[in-house]
Protein backbone atom coordinates (compact mmCIF):
# COMPACT_ATOMS: atom_id res chain seq x y z
CA UNK A 1 0.00 0.00 0.00
CA UNK A 2 1.20 3.44 -0.33
CA UNK A 3 2.20 4.78 -3.90
CA UNK A 4 1.67 1.62 -6.00
CA UNK A 5 -0.02 1.53 -9.17
CA UNK A 6 -3.02 -1.08 -8.84
CA UNK A 7 -3.17 -4.00 -10.31
CA UNK A 8 -4.28 -3.69 -14.24
CA UNK A 9 -6.47 -7.13 -12.97
CA UNK A 10 -8.46 -4.83 -11.11
CA UNK A 11 -9.60 -2.74 -14.26
CA UNK A 12 -13.28 -2.44 -15.46
CA UNK A 13 -14.62 -0.44 -18.09
CA UNK A 14 -17.96 0.80 -17.01
CA UNK A 15 -19.48 0.67 -20.19
CA UNK A 16 -21.18 4.57 -19.63
CA UNK A 17 -17.55 5.60 -20.19
CA UNK A 18 -17.52 4.47 -23.87
CA UNK A 19 -21.28 5.48 -24.55
CA UNK A 20 -20.88 5.12 -28.13
CA UNK A 21 -20.70 1.51 -28.03
CA UNK A 22 -23.03 -0.89 -27.82
CA UNK A 23 -22.27 -3.96 -25.20
CA UNK A 24 -21.02 -6.08 -28.29
CA UNK A 25 -18.47 -2.97 -29.32
CA UNK A 26 -17.69 -2.47 -25.63
CA UNK A 27 -16.26 -6.27 -24.90
CA UNK A 28 -14.89 -6.19 -28.20
CA UNK A 29 -12.97 -2.91 -27.44
CA UNK A 30 -11.83 -4.26 -23.58
CA UNK A 31 -10.57 -7.79 -25.51
CA UNK A 32 -8.73 -5.90 -27.79
CA UNK A 33 -7.26 -3.50 -24.97
CA UNK A 34 -6.95 -5.98 -22.39
CA UNK A 35 -9.18 -4.67 -19.79
CA UNK A 36 -10.08 -8.14 -17.93
CA UNK A 37 -13.52 -6.89 -16.38
CA UNK A 38 -16.81 -4.97 -17.33
CA UNK A 39 -19.98 -3.55 -15.90
CA UNK A 40 -22.72 -3.31 -18.68
CA UNK A 41 -25.61 -0.75 -18.26
CA UNK A 42 -29.40 -2.35 -18.11
CA UNK A 43 -30.47 0.02 -20.96
CA UNK A 44 -27.30 -1.09 -23.39
CA UNK A 45 -28.06 -4.88 -22.68
CA UNK A 46 -31.98 -4.57 -23.60
CA UNK A 47 -30.70 -3.00 -26.78
CA UNK A 48 -29.36 -6.38 -27.58
CA UNK A 49 -31.45 -8.35 -25.55
CA UNK A 50 -30.56 -10.15 -22.19
CA UNK A 51 -29.64 -13.23 -24.07
CA UNK A 52 -27.88 -12.18 -27.15
CA UNK A 53 -25.48 -9.59 -24.01
CA UNK A 54 -25.17 -12.71 -22.02
CA UNK A 55 -23.79 -14.94 -24.92
CA UNK A 56 -21.61 -11.60 -26.08
CA UNK A 57 -19.96 -11.67 -22.37
CA UNK A 58 -19.60 -15.12 -21.75
CA UNK A 59 -17.87 -15.92 -24.77
CA UNK A 60 -15.73 -13.17 -24.19
CA UNK A 61 -13.75 -14.65 -21.02
CA UNK A 62 -14.54 -11.25 -19.81
CA UNK A 63 -15.81 -11.19 -16.08
CA UNK A 64 -18.27 -8.61 -15.14
CA UNK A 65 -17.98 -6.25 -12.05
CA UNK A 66 -21.76 -5.01 -11.66
CA UNK A 67 -24.77 -4.35 -13.49
CA UNK A 68 -25.84 -0.95 -13.67
CA UNK A 69 -28.64 -0.06 -12.03
CA UNK A 70 -31.11 -0.69 -9.68
CA UNK A 71 -32.88 1.83 -7.65
CA UNK A 72 -35.20 4.56 -8.09
CA UNK A 73 -37.12 3.50 -5.25
CA UNK A 74 -39.48 6.72 -4.80
CA UNK A 75 -42.34 7.64 -6.66
CA UNK A 76 -45.51 9.79 -5.23
CA UNK A 77 -48.02 6.51 -5.62
CA UNK A 78 -47.58 3.12 -3.97
CA UNK A 79 -48.88 1.88 -7.42
CA UNK A 80 -45.61 3.18 -9.07
CA UNK A 81 -43.15 2.13 -5.90
CA UNK A 82 -44.59 -1.17 -6.46
CA UNK A 83 -43.64 -0.80 -10.45
CA UNK A 84 -40.41 0.37 -9.39
CA UNK A 85 -39.64 -2.40 -7.18
CA UNK A 86 -40.49 -4.98 -9.74
CA UNK A 87 -38.28 -3.46 -12.11
CA UNK A 88 -35.65 -3.80 -9.38
CA UNK A 89 -36.36 -7.61 -9.29
CA UNK A 90 -35.82 -7.65 -13.11
CA UNK A 91 -32.41 -5.92 -12.42
CA UNK A 92 -31.65 -8.80 -9.89
CA UNK A 93 -32.80 -11.44 -12.56
CA UNK A 94 -30.36 -9.39 -15.13
CA UNK A 95 -27.42 -9.19 -12.51
CA UNK A 96 -27.69 -12.70 -11.87
CA UNK A 97 -27.97 -13.83 -15.59
CA UNK A 98 -25.21 -11.55 -16.54
CA UNK A 99 -23.01 -13.56 -14.02
CA UNK A 100 -22.20 -10.68 -11.53
CA UNK A 101 -23.20 -10.79 -8.04
CA UNK A 102 -23.19 -6.90 -7.72
CA UNK A 103 -26.02 -5.09 -8.74
CA UNK A 104 -25.44 -0.65 -8.18
CA UNK A 105 -28.29 0.80 -6.55
CA UNK A 106 -28.63 4.69 -7.96
CA UNK A 107 -31.15 5.05 -4.99
CA UNK A 108 -34.20 7.88 -6.58
CA UNK A 109 -35.27 11.28 -6.00
CA UNK A 110 -38.16 13.42 -3.70
CA UNK A 111 -40.49 13.76 -6.40
CA UNK A 112 -42.92 15.79 -3.59
CA UNK A 113 -40.75 18.19 -2.60
CA UNK A 114 -40.10 15.97 0.62
CA UNK A 115 -36.79 14.47 1.14
CA UNK A 116 -37.24 12.43 4.32
CA UNK A 117 -40.41 11.09 2.69
CA UNK A 118 -38.09 9.43 -0.16
CA UNK A 119 -35.46 8.18 2.24
CA UNK A 120 -37.86 6.38 3.74
CA UNK A 121 -39.23 4.80 0.67
CA UNK A 122 -35.41 4.25 -0.32
CA UNK A 123 -34.86 2.02 2.75
CA UNK A 124 -38.46 0.02 2.10
CA UNK A 125 -37.70 -0.45 -1.34
CA UNK A 126 -34.02 -1.85 -0.51
CA UNK A 127 -35.59 -3.78 2.39
CA UNK A 128 -38.72 -5.64 0.22
CA UNK A 129 -35.95 -6.42 -2.60
CA UNK A 130 -33.21 -8.09 -0.18
CA UNK A 131 -34.81 -11.72 0.18
CA UNK A 132 -35.29 -11.95 -3.41
CA UNK A 133 -31.53 -10.55 -4.48
CA UNK A 134 -30.50 -13.10 -2.24
CA UNK A 135 -31.95 -15.93 -3.56
CA UNK A 136 -30.23 -14.87 -7.07
CA UNK A 137 -26.91 -14.81 -5.28
CA UNK A 138 -26.74 -11.19 -5.98
CA UNK A 139 -25.78 -8.58 -3.72
CA UNK A 140 -27.72 -4.81 -3.57
CA UNK A 141 -24.79 -1.84 -3.55
CA UNK A 142 -25.93 1.30 -2.36
CA UNK A 143 -23.93 4.31 -3.92
CA UNK A 144 -24.01 7.59 -2.60
CA UNK A 145 -24.65 9.80 -5.29
CA UNK A 146 -23.02 13.77 -5.37
CA UNK A 147 -25.29 16.07 -3.17
CA UNK A 148 -25.89 18.03 -6.48
CA UNK A 149 -28.03 15.20 -7.64
CA UNK A 150 -30.12 14.89 -4.42
CA UNK A 151 -33.15 16.66 -6.36
CA UNK A 152 -33.19 14.40 -9.33
CA UNK A 153 -31.15 10.88 -8.75
CA UNK A 154 -30.58 10.01 -5.26
CA UNK A 155 -31.86 11.40 -1.60
CA UNK A 156 -29.32 8.87 -0.77
CA UNK A 157 -25.91 11.70 -0.96
CA UNK A 158 -23.16 10.61 1.46
CA UNK A 159 -21.35 7.34 2.68
CA UNK A 160 -22.97 7.83 6.05
CA UNK A 161 -26.47 7.48 4.42
CA UNK A 162 -25.44 4.60 2.53
CA UNK A 163 -23.46 2.78 5.10
CA UNK A 164 -25.97 3.14 8.12
CA UNK A 165 -29.02 1.80 5.45
CA UNK A 166 -26.78 -1.04 4.80
CA UNK A 167 -25.72 -2.08 8.69
CA UNK A 168 -29.41 -3.08 8.96
CA UNK A 169 -29.26 -6.43 6.40
CA UNK A 170 -26.52 -8.88 6.43
CA UNK A 171 -23.15 -7.25 5.51
CA UNK A 172 -22.86 -10.34 3.34
CA UNK A 173 -26.32 -8.97 1.68
CA UNK A 174 -26.20 -5.29 1.48
CA UNK A 175 -23.27 -3.02 1.04
CA UNK A 176 -21.91 0.18 -0.73
CA UNK A 177 -20.04 2.05 -3.72
CA UNK A 178 -17.23 4.39 -3.02
CA UNK A 179 -17.54 6.49 -6.06
CA UNK A 180 -14.58 8.80 -5.99
CA UNK A 181 -16.25 11.39 -7.68
CA UNK A 182 -19.33 11.50 -5.67
CA UNK A 183 -17.83 11.12 -2.19
CA UNK A 184 -14.19 13.52 -2.80
CA UNK A 185 -15.63 16.45 -0.99
CA UNK A 186 -16.94 14.45 2.05
CA UNK A 187 -15.06 15.71 5.56
CA UNK A 188 -16.00 12.85 7.00
CA UNK A 189 -15.07 10.39 3.95
CA UNK A 190 -12.25 8.30 5.54
CA UNK A 191 -13.92 7.87 8.52
CA UNK A 192 -16.94 6.02 6.31
CA UNK A 193 -14.73 4.18 4.65
CA UNK A 194 -13.04 2.36 7.68
CA UNK A 195 -16.70 2.10 8.98
CA UNK A 196 -17.57 0.29 5.95
CA UNK A 197 -14.75 -2.38 6.56
CA UNK A 198 -15.47 -5.68 4.78
CA UNK A 199 -19.19 -4.44 3.05
CA UNK A 200 -17.51 -2.44 0.03
CA UNK A 201 -18.92 -3.43 -3.15
CA UNK A 202 -17.37 -1.37 -5.42
CA UNK A 203 -14.91 1.10 -6.04
CA UNK A 204 -15.70 3.90 -9.00
CA UNK A 205 -12.88 5.95 -10.76
CA UNK A 206 -13.09 9.23 -12.86
CA UNK A 207 -12.18 12.64 -11.92
CA UNK A 208 -13.83 16.05 -10.33
CA UNK A 209 -12.41 18.59 -13.44
CA UNK A 210 -12.27 22.26 -12.85
CA UNK A 211 -14.72 24.06 -14.33
CA UNK A 212 -17.09 21.14 -14.21
CA UNK A 213 -18.50 20.77 -18.00
CA UNK A 214 -22.01 20.10 -17.11
CA UNK A 215 -24.23 18.72 -14.54
CA UNK A 216 -24.47 15.46 -15.43
CA UNK A 217 -21.80 14.81 -18.06
CA UNK A 218 -18.94 16.47 -16.58
CA UNK A 219 -16.65 14.26 -15.07
CA UNK A 220 -12.82 14.01 -15.68
CA UNK A 221 -10.69 11.04 -16.70
CA UNK A 222 -8.41 10.18 -13.74
CA UNK A 223 -5.77 12.55 -13.25
CA UNK A 224 -7.17 15.55 -14.83
CA UNK A 225 -9.00 16.94 -11.82
CA UNK A 226 -8.63 17.69 -8.13
CA UNK A 227 -9.51 14.39 -6.13
CA UNK A 228 -6.96 12.54 -4.02
CA UNK A 229 -8.30 9.26 -5.98
CA UNK A 230 -4.90 6.98 -4.58
CA UNK A 231 -5.55 8.38 -1.53
CA UNK A 232 -9.11 6.85 -1.20
CA UNK A 233 -7.82 3.91 -3.10
CA UNK A 234 -5.66 3.07 -0.54
CA UNK A 235 -8.43 3.73 2.20
CA UNK A 236 -10.76 1.48 0.23
CA UNK A 237 -8.13 -1.46 -0.03
CA UNK A 238 -7.16 -0.79 3.65
CA UNK A 239 -10.85 -1.54 4.41
CA UNK A 240 -11.03 -4.82 2.91
CA UNK A 241 -11.63 -4.31 -0.45
CA UNK A 242 -9.54 -5.79 -2.99
CA UNK A 243 -12.20 -6.30 -6.07
CA UNK A 244 -12.52 -4.88 -9.45
CA UNK A 245 -12.15 -1.22 -10.09
CA UNK A 246 -14.50 0.40 -12.44
CA UNK A 247 -13.79 3.89 -14.25
CA UNK A 248 -17.07 5.51 -14.62
CA UNK A 249 -16.63 8.52 -17.20
CA UNK A 250 -19.83 10.45 -18.09
CA UNK A 251 -18.30 13.35 -20.49
CA UNK A 252 -19.55 14.04 -24.12
CA UNK A 253 -16.22 14.87 -25.39
CA UNK A 254 -14.98 11.31 -24.00
CA UNK A 255 -17.94 9.80 -25.56
CA UNK A 256 -17.29 11.60 -28.80
CA UNK A 257 -13.52 10.09 -28.51
CA UNK A 258 -12.96 6.73 -30.39
CA UNK A 259 -13.63 4.09 -27.72
CA UNK A 260 -10.21 2.39 -28.76
CA UNK A 261 -8.62 5.78 -28.06
CA UNK A 262 -10.20 6.36 -24.72
CA UNK A 263 -9.77 2.72 -23.49
CA UNK A 264 -6.13 3.53 -23.83
CA UNK A 265 -6.49 6.82 -22.25
CA UNK A 266 -7.96 4.97 -19.16
CA UNK A 267 -5.53 2.28 -18.83
CA UNK A 268 -2.54 4.74 -18.66
CA UNK A 269 -4.90 7.19 -16.01
CA UNK A 270 -5.50 4.23 -14.01
CA UNK A 271 -1.55 3.02 -13.44
CA UNK A 272 -0.88 6.59 -12.85
CA UNK A 273 -3.73 8.26 -10.96
CA UNK A 274 -5.86 5.50 -9.50
CA UNK B 1 -43.85 29.27 14.14
CA UNK B 2 -45.46 26.90 11.24
CA UNK B 3 -47.24 27.90 8.20
CA UNK B 4 -46.86 31.64 8.55
CA UNK B 5 -45.09 33.48 6.08
CA UNK B 6 -41.69 35.61 7.33
CA UNK B 7 -42.11 39.35 8.56
CA UNK B 8 -41.18 41.82 5.31
CA UNK B 9 -39.25 44.08 7.88
CA UNK B 10 -36.90 41.10 7.91
CA UNK B 11 -36.10 41.07 3.76
CA UNK B 12 -32.96 41.70 2.41
CA UNK B 13 -31.65 42.05 -0.85
CA UNK B 14 -28.40 40.13 -1.47
CA UNK B 15 -27.29 42.90 -4.08
CA UNK B 16 -26.07 39.55 -5.97
CA UNK B 17 -29.28 38.91 -7.54
CA UNK B 18 -29.78 42.46 -9.10
CA UNK B 19 -26.39 41.74 -10.20
CA UNK B 20 -26.69 44.64 -13.31
CA UNK B 21 -27.39 47.07 -10.86
CA UNK B 22 -24.79 48.74 -9.38
CA UNK B 23 -24.84 50.19 -5.59
CA UNK B 24 -26.69 53.29 -6.25
CA UNK B 25 -29.17 51.59 -8.02
CA UNK B 26 -29.77 48.91 -6.12
CA UNK B 27 -30.52 51.03 -3.22
CA UNK B 28 -33.12 53.47 -5.15
CA UNK B 29 -34.34 50.01 -5.93
CA UNK B 30 -34.70 48.93 -2.51
CA UNK B 31 -36.38 52.15 -1.69
CA UNK B 32 -38.79 51.95 -4.37
CA UNK B 33 -40.21 48.43 -3.70
CA UNK B 34 -39.75 49.08 0.59
CA UNK B 35 -37.23 46.27 0.73
CA UNK B 36 -35.84 47.65 4.44
CA UNK B 37 -32.33 45.68 4.41
CA UNK B 38 -29.27 45.26 1.80
CA UNK B 39 -26.59 42.83 1.82
CA UNK B 40 -23.94 44.60 -0.56
CA UNK B 41 -21.50 42.73 -2.14
CA UNK B 42 -17.25 44.48 -2.49
CA UNK B 43 -16.95 44.61 -6.48
CA UNK B 44 -20.06 46.45 -6.24
CA UNK B 45 -18.63 48.57 -3.08
CA UNK B 46 -15.40 48.79 -4.96
CA UNK B 47 -17.12 50.09 -8.06
CA UNK B 48 -18.52 53.69 -6.37
CA UNK B 49 -15.68 53.63 -3.90
CA UNK B 50 -16.43 52.89 -0.25
CA UNK B 51 -16.38 56.57 1.25
CA UNK B 52 -19.31 57.21 -1.49
CA UNK B 53 -21.33 53.27 -1.23
CA UNK B 54 -21.80 54.33 2.92
CA UNK B 55 -22.95 57.68 2.22
CA UNK B 56 -25.52 56.10 -0.17
CA UNK B 57 -26.90 53.65 2.14
CA UNK B 58 -26.72 55.45 5.26
CA UNK B 59 -28.82 58.41 3.51
CA UNK B 60 -30.96 56.16 1.95
CA UNK B 61 -32.02 54.49 5.53
CA UNK B 62 -31.50 51.13 4.48
CA UNK B 63 -30.04 48.66 7.19
CA UNK B 64 -26.89 46.87 6.10
CA UNK B 65 -27.82 42.84 6.44
CA UNK B 66 -24.08 41.62 6.11
CA UNK B 67 -20.85 42.42 3.38
CA UNK B 68 -19.97 39.53 1.06
CA UNK B 69 -17.89 38.69 1.64
CA UNK B 70 -14.72 37.83 3.12
CA UNK B 71 -12.50 34.04 3.12
CA UNK B 72 -10.64 32.83 0.09
CA UNK B 73 -8.29 32.10 2.87
CA UNK B 74 -6.39 28.99 1.02
CA UNK B 75 -2.91 29.34 -1.27
CA UNK B 76 -0.37 27.46 -1.99
CA UNK B 77 2.34 29.77 -0.60
CA UNK B 78 2.72 31.80 3.01
CA UNK B 79 3.15 34.94 1.18
CA UNK B 80 -0.38 34.60 -0.50
CA UNK B 81 -2.04 33.41 2.19
CA UNK B 82 -1.09 36.38 4.36
CA UNK B 83 -2.40 38.78 1.44
CA UNK B 84 -5.86 37.00 1.70
CA UNK B 85 -5.43 37.47 5.40
CA UNK B 86 -4.54 40.97 4.96
CA UNK B 87 -7.81 41.46 2.50
CA UNK B 88 -9.83 39.91 4.91
CA UNK B 89 -8.79 42.61 7.38
CA UNK B 90 -9.97 45.46 4.50
CA UNK B 91 -13.14 43.58 4.40
CA UNK B 92 -13.71 43.66 8.24
CA UNK B 93 -13.17 47.21 8.36
CA UNK B 94 -15.55 47.53 4.86
CA UNK B 95 -18.16 46.24 6.94
CA UNK B 96 -17.83 48.56 10.05
CA UNK B 97 -17.78 51.27 7.73
CA UNK B 98 -20.74 50.13 5.74
CA UNK B 99 -22.66 50.07 8.55
CA UNK B 100 -23.28 45.95 9.43
CA UNK B 101 -21.78 43.59 12.02
CA UNK B 102 -21.67 40.82 10.10
CA UNK B 103 -18.64 40.13 7.26
CA UNK B 104 -19.82 36.70 5.51
CA UNK B 105 -17.01 34.47 4.90
CA UNK B 106 -16.93 32.01 1.76
CA UNK B 107 -13.91 30.13 2.65
CA UNK B 108 -12.03 29.35 0.04
CA UNK B 109 -10.46 25.76 -1.91
CA UNK B 110 -8.05 23.82 -2.07
CA UNK B 111 -5.23 24.97 -4.73
CA UNK B 112 -2.52 21.88 -4.46
CA UNK B 113 -5.02 19.04 -4.72
CA UNK B 114 -5.18 18.62 -0.86
CA UNK B 115 -8.45 19.48 1.23
CA UNK B 116 -7.18 19.23 4.43
CA UNK B 117 -4.45 21.28 4.26
CA UNK B 118 -6.91 23.60 2.60
CA UNK B 119 -9.08 22.86 5.57
CA UNK B 120 -6.68 23.45 8.28
CA UNK B 121 -4.97 26.86 6.55
CA UNK B 122 -9.40 27.88 6.27
CA UNK B 123 -8.82 27.70 10.30
CA UNK B 124 -5.65 29.33 10.61
CA UNK B 125 -7.20 32.16 9.09
CA UNK B 126 -10.06 32.68 10.79
CA UNK B 127 -8.42 32.28 14.01
CA UNK B 128 -5.77 34.92 12.72
CA UNK B 129 -8.34 37.20 11.92
CA UNK B 130 -10.85 36.92 14.64
CA UNK B 131 -8.78 39.60 16.67
CA UNK B 132 -9.08 42.20 14.07
CA UNK B 133 -12.62 41.96 13.92
CA UNK B 134 -13.44 42.05 17.22
CA UNK B 135 -11.78 45.40 17.28
CA UNK B 136 -14.09 46.94 14.71
CA UNK B 137 -17.77 45.24 16.28
CA UNK B 138 -17.36 42.96 13.42
CA UNK B 139 -18.85 39.42 13.84
CA UNK B 140 -17.26 36.57 10.88
CA UNK B 141 -20.36 34.45 9.26
CA UNK B 142 -18.82 30.84 8.09
CA UNK B 143 -20.94 29.96 5.25
CA UNK B 144 -20.82 26.53 4.43
CA UNK B 145 -21.04 26.58 0.09
CA UNK B 146 -22.70 23.21 -1.53
CA UNK B 147 -20.00 20.10 -1.66
CA UNK B 148 -20.38 20.92 -5.67
CA UNK B 149 -17.93 24.10 -4.64
CA UNK B 150 -15.48 22.58 -2.85
CA UNK B 151 -12.67 22.22 -5.59
CA UNK B 152 -13.03 25.80 -6.73
CA UNK B 153 -14.73 28.26 -3.73
CA UNK B 154 -15.11 25.81 -0.44
CA UNK B 155 -13.69 23.58 1.52
CA UNK B 156 -16.21 24.34 3.86
CA UNK B 157 -19.45 22.05 2.36
CA UNK B 158 -21.35 21.17 5.91
CA UNK B 159 -23.00 23.12 8.37
CA UNK B 160 -21.37 20.48 10.80
CA UNK B 161 -18.13 21.87 9.52
CA UNK B 162 -18.94 25.50 10.06
CA UNK B 163 -20.12 24.80 13.11
CA UNK B 164 -17.24 22.86 14.52
CA UNK B 165 -15.05 26.01 13.41
CA UNK B 166 -17.32 28.51 15.16
CA UNK B 167 -17.81 26.35 18.37
CA UNK B 168 -13.49 27.09 18.81
CA UNK B 169 -14.30 30.73 19.30
CA UNK B 170 -16.29 33.24 21.49
CA UNK B 171 -19.74 32.53 20.09
CA UNK B 172 -20.63 36.71 19.83
CA UNK B 173 -17.58 36.53 17.27
CA UNK B 174 -17.85 33.35 15.14
CA UNK B 175 -21.33 31.89 13.43
CA UNK B 176 -22.62 30.14 10.75
CA UNK B 177 -24.78 31.24 7.55
CA UNK B 178 -27.54 28.91 6.68
CA UNK B 179 -28.09 29.24 2.85
CA UNK B 180 -30.45 26.58 1.67
CA UNK B 181 -28.93 26.37 -1.82
CA UNK B 182 -26.08 25.08 -0.16
CA UNK B 183 -27.30 22.57 2.90
CA UNK B 184 -30.71 21.79 1.55
CA UNK B 185 -29.57 18.06 0.86
CA UNK B 186 -27.65 17.66 4.17
CA UNK B 187 -29.43 14.58 5.98
CA UNK B 188 -28.11 16.03 8.98
CA UNK B 189 -29.01 19.66 8.28
CA UNK B 190 -31.99 19.89 11.55
CA UNK B 191 -29.40 18.79 14.00
CA UNK B 192 -26.85 21.43 12.72
CA UNK B 193 -29.29 23.76 12.70
CA UNK B 194 -30.07 22.66 16.34
CA UNK B 195 -26.52 22.72 17.01
CA UNK B 196 -25.88 26.59 15.66
CA UNK B 197 -28.55 27.71 18.61
CA UNK B 198 -28.05 31.36 18.92
CA UNK B 199 -24.90 30.79 16.63
CA UNK B 200 -26.97 31.67 13.27
CA UNK B 201 -25.48 35.04 11.62
CA UNK B 202 -27.60 35.13 8.79
CA UNK B 203 -30.25 32.88 6.68
CA UNK B 204 -29.92 33.35 2.89
CA UNK B 205 -32.69 32.01 0.49
CA UNK B 206 -33.11 31.23 -3.22
CA UNK B 207 -34.23 27.78 -4.76
CA UNK B 208 -32.86 24.59 -6.01
CA UNK B 209 -34.59 24.19 -9.88
CA UNK B 210 -34.72 21.09 -11.63
CA UNK B 211 -32.38 20.90 -13.68
CA UNK B 212 -29.91 23.55 -12.34
CA UNK B 213 -29.30 25.66 -15.96
CA UNK B 214 -25.42 26.73 -14.90
CA UNK B 215 -22.95 25.49 -11.99
CA UNK B 216 -22.85 28.94 -11.14
CA UNK B 217 -25.66 30.65 -12.30
CA UNK B 218 -27.74 28.16 -11.41
CA UNK B 219 -30.05 29.23 -8.71
CA UNK B 220 -33.81 29.78 -8.60
CA UNK B 221 -36.33 31.77 -7.25
CA UNK B 222 -38.03 30.48 -4.11
CA UNK B 223 -41.33 28.53 -5.15
CA UNK B 224 -39.48 27.71 -8.09
CA UNK B 225 -37.36 24.63 -6.69
CA UNK B 226 -37.63 21.75 -4.87
CA UNK B 227 -36.13 23.04 -1.09
CA UNK B 228 -38.31 23.21 1.86
CA UNK B 229 -37.63 26.61 2.37
CA UNK B 230 -40.44 27.25 5.10
CA UNK B 231 -39.71 24.28 6.80
CA UNK B 232 -35.65 25.18 7.06
CA UNK B 233 -36.85 29.02 8.04
CA UNK B 234 -38.62 27.53 11.14
CA UNK B 235 -35.74 25.60 12.03
CA UNK B 236 -33.02 28.77 11.80
CA UNK B 237 -35.94 30.75 13.54
CA UNK B 238 -36.45 28.31 16.39
CA UNK B 239 -32.96 27.81 17.05
CA UNK B 240 -32.76 31.47 17.95
CA UNK B 241 -32.47 33.41 14.31
CA UNK B 242 -34.81 36.61 14.17
CA UNK B 243 -32.58 38.51 12.02
CA UNK B 244 -32.64 39.76 8.21
CA UNK B 245 -33.23 37.09 5.61
CA UNK B 246 -31.36 37.28 2.31
CA UNK B 247 -32.61 36.73 -0.89
CA UNK B 248 -29.43 35.58 -2.62
CA UNK B 249 -30.48 34.60 -6.49
CA UNK B 250 -27.12 33.72 -8.95
CA UNK B 251 -28.90 33.06 -11.89
CA UNK B 252 -27.95 34.82 -15.86
CA UNK B 253 -31.97 35.06 -16.51
CA UNK B 254 -32.78 37.10 -13.50
CA UNK B 255 -29.87 39.30 -13.95
CA UNK B 256 -31.47 39.65 -17.70
CA UNK B 257 -34.84 41.57 -16.14
CA UNK B 258 -35.65 44.36 -15.15
CA UNK B 259 -34.16 45.19 -11.33
CA UNK B 260 -37.65 46.44 -10.44
CA UNK B 261 -39.21 43.36 -11.55
CA UNK B 262 -37.13 40.75 -10.18
CA UNK B 263 -37.79 42.78 -6.74
CA UNK B 264 -41.55 42.30 -6.90
CA UNK B 265 -41.08 38.82 -7.97
CA UNK B 266 -38.76 38.43 -5.09
CA UNK B 267 -41.09 40.01 -2.19
CA UNK B 268 -44.33 38.00 -3.44
CA UNK B 269 -42.14 35.10 -3.22
CA UNK B 270 -40.71 35.40 -0.26
CA UNK B 271 -44.05 35.91 1.38
CA UNK B 272 -45.11 32.74 0.19
CA UNK B 273 -42.95 30.45 0.34
CA UNK B 274 -39.93 31.61 2.92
Amino acid sequence: MGNESPLLNNLSLNQITTDNWNLQEAVEGCLRAEVPWIAPWRHKVHELGLAESKRIIQSSGLKVSSLCRGGMFPASTAEQRQKNLDDNRLAVEEAAELGTDVLVLVCGSAPDKDIDTSRKWVEEGIEKLVPFAESHGVKLAIEPLHPMYAADRSVVVTLDQANTIAEKFNPKQVGVIVDVFHVWWDPDLYNQIKRAQNNILGFHVSDWIVPVPDMFKGRGMMGDGVIEIRRIRNAVEKAGYQGPIEVEIINQSIWDQPGDEVLSKMKKSYLEHV
